[in-house]
C-alpha cells in the first residue's frame, strides 16, 4: 500500500519523502520501484521531518493500535503548531475521535482518512475518505483529490465529517471490517456462482460469460469484472485455478467494530452479519467434510425450467439482495450520526467509494443520485429509483431463493436479505407474540397497538398482564440470602 | 427475583436473612409476602453478616456491573476466610473471571451462577448454573439443588466449571443476552405464529390448537405451552390479547456480550444473530409502517394445497431450526471452552437448562441424552438421534421456507437454520472464490484445496497469483509522505 501510494502521488506531481523504521526497505524502494522519480528517502524521523514543507504534511501507514500511538508520540516533539498527522491506515474510529482530540489540544492537526482499493487503488487511484480536524482539508484537499481515483472527472475523496467519521465511514464500507458492505458484496456474488455451478451445473468459463453480461447491467461493478475474470484464470494444467482454491474464507478478525457498532446502534444489518458467519462457517473446512458425509441433502430432481429466465432471476436477485445490503449500511450510518452527532454528506460518501475502492460500481452512483435529490432520504427503499428496482426483482428474487432451499443450496445473504424486505415492508411483525412471551415468563411488560387502546391497554404504558394468575408483580432488586 | 428465591429457599426448610439497601422493603417484605415464614430480615450489612451461619453464603441480586463489585466492597471488611460470595445475577463472564481471581487471593470464594427461569422460576424452582470457586461447592451445593428446578427427581443444578463458566453458560442460554439459545427459540416460534396467521389465514385460537397439539410432540417445551396460552388469552372485548400488543420487541442491551463472543470465536450462530437483527427491525416500527405503505409485496395466490399436511411441515421445519440453533450454541461453547481451557460439562449443562428456565423442554432431555452417550460430540448432528430427526423434518422445512419465500412472509429464522444446515454439509462452500477475490484486490493470498497441489500451487503455503499483470507484491508497511 505505502510504496504504490507513493509512487502514485509522485505520478500525480507532489514531491514525497518515503521514510520506513526499516531503513534498508526505503533505500530499495529508492534503487528500484522509485528510481528515477522526484521521491527523496529519509532514514530518521528527524530527517523525514526536515525534508517536509510547512505545514507538515505526514501520512501513516502503519498497523492499527499502538503502533499509532506510537507514532505520533515519536513524531510530536519533531512538529510545530498547524502540522498535519494523517492516518491512513485500518484504524477503530472511536481511536480517531480520540486522537482528534489529543493532537487538537497540542496546537496539532489530525485527520483519520479511509484509505481503500488495495494494492491496485493505492498505485492507480485509491478511495480516500478523510475526516478529523476540519481545520486541515484545505490544507491536504489538493494532493487527496488528485491521488484519489477520478470517476467522470470527479475525484473519490471527499471531507467526510468530524473526529472519527473517516475512518467510521471505511469501515462501513471496507473488507478491513467484519461487518462491512464489502462483505455483503462478496457473499452475494458468492452465493451466484454456487447456484450456478451447484444448481444449473455450469462450468467456470460458462460462469465467467455470465458475470461479464452481468457486468455491462445494472451489477456493474468492480467485484463482478474480477469475478469474471477469476473465473477464467486457467491453472497451466487448463483447469480453472479457482476451482483448487481452499474454500476457507479469512477475516481480518476487526469485524468486532462494526459488529459493537451495529448493536449499538441497534440497527439490523442482516445480510453483513450472515457474510461473516459465511466465512466463520467455511473455516470449519475439516468439520464440513465429516458432515457432508454424515449428512444427505434433499432429493434433487434435474432443472427442469428455462435456464436463461433463471439467470435472468438470479441477476435481479443478486441485485435486489444489494440494494437490501446497501440499504442496510446507510441505515447504521444514518444511526451511528445521531448518536455521535456527525453531519455525514451521504451523496459524498457513495461517490468517494465510486471509484478505487472494492466496491466502486454504477450502482454507488445512483445513491448518490438518490441522495443529492432527497439528502434527508430516510432509506434507499424510499427513493424512487431503487423502490422501482426492487420491486421488478422481486418476483425473481423469490422465485431463484425457493428453488435453492429445494435444491440444498445455502444461500444466507440472498434469503437474509429478502427477509430483511419481507420484514421491513410489514406492517405487522410478530414482535407482539414476543413481547408477550416476555411479560408471560419475566413480568418485562408490553406496550399496546395504537388503535387498540382501552381502559386496561393505555397508550404510552407498560402494561403487565398476569398471564397465569401466579407470579405476581415483584421485579429484580438487591437480596441476599 | 430477590423475594421469590428467598420465599422458594425458605420453602425447602433453609433460613434466609434477606436485606436491601432500602430497609422499608426488607420490612414490608416481612410484613407481606414473608409473614409467618421463618425467613429474617437485616437492616445493615453489620447485621446481616452477624445473622450468616459459617462459612457464610451471601447471595448477591443486584445490577450486573459496578454495582457488584461496590457491594462486594461493602462485604469484604465483614468476611472471614471462607466465606462465599455468590452472584446470582446476570453480571459478564469475563467480570466472574475476575472477580473469582480476585476473591481468591484474599482467601474468600466466589461463585458466579445463573440463574434463570424469570420470577415464577425463582419462586418454584429456577434453573441454576453455579461456577468458579470449586471449593465453595460442598458448601452450596444442597441448598442450589433443593432449591433448584426438579424434572424426574433430578434437580436443574449442577457444578458447571471453572471461574466464570456458570455466568457464561447462562449467557449462551438466557434471554438476558442477544446470541441466546432463547432468542432463536423465541424467533422461530413468532415466525411459526406469522406463517399460520399471514399465509394460512388461521385466527388465534386455531393457532393456539395447533400448539397446544405441537407441545404434546418433539416440541414439548414452556416456550410452546406458554404461546398456546397466550394466543388464547382474551381481552375483555373477547378479542385475542396478543393482537393489542404493539410489536416492537425489547433487547437488554447485553447483546453484545455474546456478540463478541460468537466473534472472538468465530463461530456462526446465526441463527440467534438474525433473532436478534429481528428485533432490531420491529423496533423501528414507524419506518415499518412507512415502508409499508411505499413498497409492495408478491402476487399472492390463496393457499391451494394440504393445510394439516403444510401445518406438520412447519411442526418438522420448527423442530429442525431448534436442533440448528443448539446445534450452534453448543458449538459457540465448545470454541470458547477451549479458548478458556474450561472443562464443560455438556450434559449437565443441558440438563440444567431443562427445568425451571424459559428454554426447558423435552429437547434438551435429547441433548443430555447425546452427551451422555458421547461427552466429545463434535456436534450434535453427529448424533444419530439428532441426525436421523433432521433428515426426517428437512423435506418439509424446505416446504415450509419455499412458499414462505413466494409468499412474502418474513422468515429470517427459519432460513438462516437452513442456510446453516446446507453449508454446514457442503464438501464445499464458494469460500474459493472469496479468497480468489482477496488476492485479486489485496494479495491477501489463499491456500490450495487438498489434492489439488501442484509445482505452483504448494500445500500448507501461502500463495499468491499476480491475477492481473500489474500490481505486483508489495504488502502494507509502514511508510510517510
Amino acid at each position: 500500500m505505502g510504496q504504490n501510494l507513493i509512487l502514485n502521488m509522485n505520478d500525480k506531481g507532489f514531491t514525497v519523502v518515503a521514510y520506513n523504521r526499516t531503513t534498508s526497505k526505503v533505500d530499495h524502494f529508492l534503487a528500484n520501484e522509485a528510481k528515477g522519480t522526484r521521491i527523496q528517502g529519509a532514514h530518521s524521523i528527524e530527517e523525514l521531518v526536515a525534508k517536509l514543507k510547512k505545514p507538515r504534511k505526514i501520512v501513516l501507514l502503519v498497523k492499527a493500535g499502538s503502533a499509532v500511538d506510537d507514532f505520533i508520540k515519536q513524531l510530536e516533539p519533531h512538529l510545530e503548531k498547524g502540522d498535519i498527522i494523517i492516518d491512513g491506515g485500518n484504524s477503530h474510529y472511536p481511536d480517531s475521535i480520540r486522537r482528534t482530540k489529543e493532537l487538537e489540544s497540542k496546537g496539532l492537526l489530525f485527520v483519520g482518512s479511509g484509505v481503500s482499493g488495495g494494492e491496485e487503488g493505492a498505485r492507480y487511484g485509491p478511495s480516500l475518505m478523510p475526516g478529523g480536524s476540519t481545520a486541515a482539508w484545505p490544507a491536504i484537499k489538493e494532493i487527496f483529490q488528485k491521488t484519489a481515483a477520478q470517476v467522470n472527472g470527479e475525484p473519490c475523496c471527499d471531507w467526510v465529517g468530524e473526529t472519527g467519521s473517516g475512518h467510521y465511514v471505511k469501515m462501513v464500507h471496507n473488507g478491513k471490517s467484519s461487518l462491512s458492505i464489502e462483505y455483503g458484496d462478496m457473499q452475494l456474488i458468492a452465493e451466484a456462482y454456487d447456484i450456478l455451478k451447484r444448481g444449473l451445473g455450469l462450468g467456470e468459463d460458462e460462469i465467467s460469460e455470465i458475470f461479464t453480461k452481468w457486468n455491462r447491467g445494472v451489477l456493474d461493478s468492480f467485484l463482478i469484472e474480477i469475478t469474471a475474470n477469476i473465473l477464467k484464470f486457467k491453472d497451466d494444467d487448463g483447469a480453472p485455478i479457482v476451482t483448487k482454491i481452499l474454500d476457507k474464507a479469512g477475516q481480518k478478525g476487526t469485524g468486532k467494530w462494526t459488529a459493537i457498532a451495529a448493536l449499538d446502534a441497534g440497527t439490523a444489518v442482516t445480510l453483513i452479519g450472515e457474510a461473516v458467519f459465511a466465512r466463520c462457517l467455511s473455516a470449519i473446512k475439516d468439520e464440513r467434510v465429516r458432515a457432508s458425509k454424515a449428512i444427505n441433502g434433499p432429493k434433487r430432481e434435474p432443472f427442469h425450467g428455462d435456464k436463461q429466465q433463471f439467470i435472468d432471476d438470479l441477476e435481479q436477485a443478486l441485485y435486489a439482495s444489494k440494494i437490501i445490503s446497501y440499504t442496510q449500511g446507510f441505515m447504521l450510518m444514518r444511526e451511528t450520526a445521531k448518536e455521535l452527532d456527525w453531519n455525514l454528506n451521504y451523496a459524498g460518501i457513495a461517490a468517494m467509494w465510486r471509484g478505487g475502492c472494492i466496491i466502486k460500481s454504477v450502482f454507488l452512483g445512483d445513491i448518490t443520485k438518490a441522495y443529492q435529490k432527497n439528502p434527508k432520504l430516510e432509506s434507499l427503499l424510499f427513493d424512487d429509483f431503487f423502490n422501482k428496482a426492487v420491486h421488478n426483482a422481486q418476483e425473481g428474487w423469490r422465485r431463484i431463493i425457493a428453488q435453492s432451499v429445494l435444491w440444498g443450496i445455502p444461500t444466507p445473504a440472498f434469503s437474509t436479505a429478502l427477509a430483511f424486505f419481507d420484514g421491513y415492508r410489514s406492517e405487522i411483525v410478530p414482535a407482539n407474540l414476543l413481547q408477550a412471551q416476555r411479560d408471560y415468563f419475566g413480568a418485562h411488560t408490553f406496550r399496546v397497538l395504537p388503535g387498540k387502546e382501552n381502559s386496561r391497554l393505555a397508550a404510552g404504558e407498560d402494561i403487565h398482564v398476569n398471564w397465569t394468575g401466579r407470579g405476581g408483580n415483584v421485579s429484580a432488586t438487591t437480596y441476599n440470602t
